[in-house]
């Protein structure tokens, strides 16, 4: 059996040390667009060799852990080319772009759209490991125009990796990821922006930041390659989203301004019981190994 | 030695477990406007009894780790009554209306206005932990008004703990930590807020948000009664902190709005240093007990 991996970052290395696991005696051949990555996925044995168009013929698999932007652009191309067997899976951060291009295409029962629900901060074939995808979910969209047999295989396999599997429509997905996860992005990477344009000393952000202001800055570490398109690609949902988050924090100004402390108070007691949806996903991350 | 703590949470317990250690034969007093936590705090020992207005002549050292709006008010007082021997140490949060309180008092030279930088989202004299004061900034204020004795006594202190000293005048000290502090916890909240309105069914919160968001949105499970008094002391700071944020985040919007998507990512790029001064802080918080 062959599997193709195209992109052997965090993501698809992650994905490419279970497939190895989970299919005896494939063959993995995987591409990057950057050679460095190319090279450190093959001297780590993340795959067995490069992936080249004139293996696409023989593919079982085609995983692509791709930007966004190169999913759309490339799709089609790749489901083109690809095998009367080959099933290709892609990873992308939204779908509704994604299923549409390729919505008309006369292969689409060879294509599932995912997001798997896992990441760090890092990134490349270094970053790698094994129990990223552990009790993760794993959205699956428009699983009815998967052929059944392809989308059993791909199924099983990532029940294997017990991902924890749920269905939803491409739109939805890009509605409610805007919230949970692009927004959050957004609010790291400009809070980071504005404490190093006031803080022009950073001995000082060193000397006064406690866990409280790294923890909300973590994202602002995340890879812009990554994170350009995903906004270009989902911008009317993320917009959605900021103008919502900027109407809250005017809301909260405003009340700073009145000295309506009272109200603020209120506020953040309502908004505390963010803690027991927080402590479920805790949990259900902490279980790995036991 | 006998020495009192007012306010036994996470802050209060805390120094309780070190003043223990380092004054030798020290008798802790120590009392809490919340009588479970009193209870508490008796019962985990962090405590040999309770704190009364007459113990005060007697004090060597009382501590104040109770919201700054409480200390603000009923600073004067523990003052007036404090013995000709006694230091009284806050551990307020914001810095210049607390100096301002007592400028002119008597006593002025018995007072050390302190503040250091740590925490956690937990609460409570069940919260408190040894480690939690190792290798975090202790901001230091006006030094040069406090008794040079006294002054020796909690620095000599604060260094057994490996806190590292470092000394800011009072309105700087609020300026800074408005936008390396504060303002995370107003960027917190407002995302959780943003996130909860949105999505009703918290399962789908459940299921898509990763460790991302999780660490965004952390400081949301802050207590209000901790942070609804620092908003309201440190109004002023805040409110320019919020003013930057908000005017950050629109300038991001207005970039996605025309489809200038080199901006961004040139801007998120420019960001991603901050991944230099967090790992200086991750490094510094990671070496307790090596």
């Amino acid at each position: 059996m062959k599997i193709g991996v195209v992109g052997l970052g965090l993501i698809g290395g992650s994905f490419a040390i279970h497939a190895r696991k989970h299919f005896a005696n494939a063959q993995l051949l995987g591409s990057d667009h950057n050679k460095t990555h190319q090279e450190q996925a093959l001297s780590l044995g993340l795959i067995d060799g490069v992936l080249s168009s004139e293996d696409y013929n023989d593919l079982e698999l085609l995983l692509l852990a791709i930007p966004v932007d190169a999913i759309e652009q490339h799709l089609t191309q790749f489901l083109d080319q690809i095998g009367p067997k080959g099933l290709i899976i892609d990873f992308g951060s939204t779908k509704a772009a994604i299923c549409q291009q390729v919505a008309n295409h006369p292969k689409r029962k060879q294509f599932l759209a995912t997001h798997p629900i896992a990441g760090t901060e890092f990134s490349g074939p270094t970053a790698a490991f094994e129990s990223l995808y552990f009790k993760k979910t794993q959205i699956l969209c428009e699983t009815e125009k998967t052929n059944p047999e392809l989308l059993l295989l791909a199924k099983t396999w990532f029940e294997a990796m017990q991902m924890e599997l749920r269905e939803m429509d491409p739109v939805e997905h890009d509605r409610h990821i805007a919230y949970v996860s692009h927004l959050s992005h957004i609010s790291s990477f400009m809070l980071g922006k504005t404490v190093l344009e006031k803080e022009k000393d950073q001995s000082t952000i060193f000397d006064m930041a406690g866990s409280g202001f790294e923890s909300t800055v973590r994202l602002a570490k995340s890879s812009p390659d990554m994170w350009t398109p995903i906004f270009k690609i989902n911008k009317n949902f993320v917009l959605e989203s900021l103008n919502d988050y900027i109407r809250n924090l005017k809301i909260f100004k405003a009340a700073m301004e009145r000295d309506d402390f009272e109200v603020l108070y209120q506020e953040m007691k309502q908004i505390n019981r963010i803690k027991t949806i927080l402590k479920g996903i805790t949990d259900k991350n902490n279980t790995y190994g036991k």
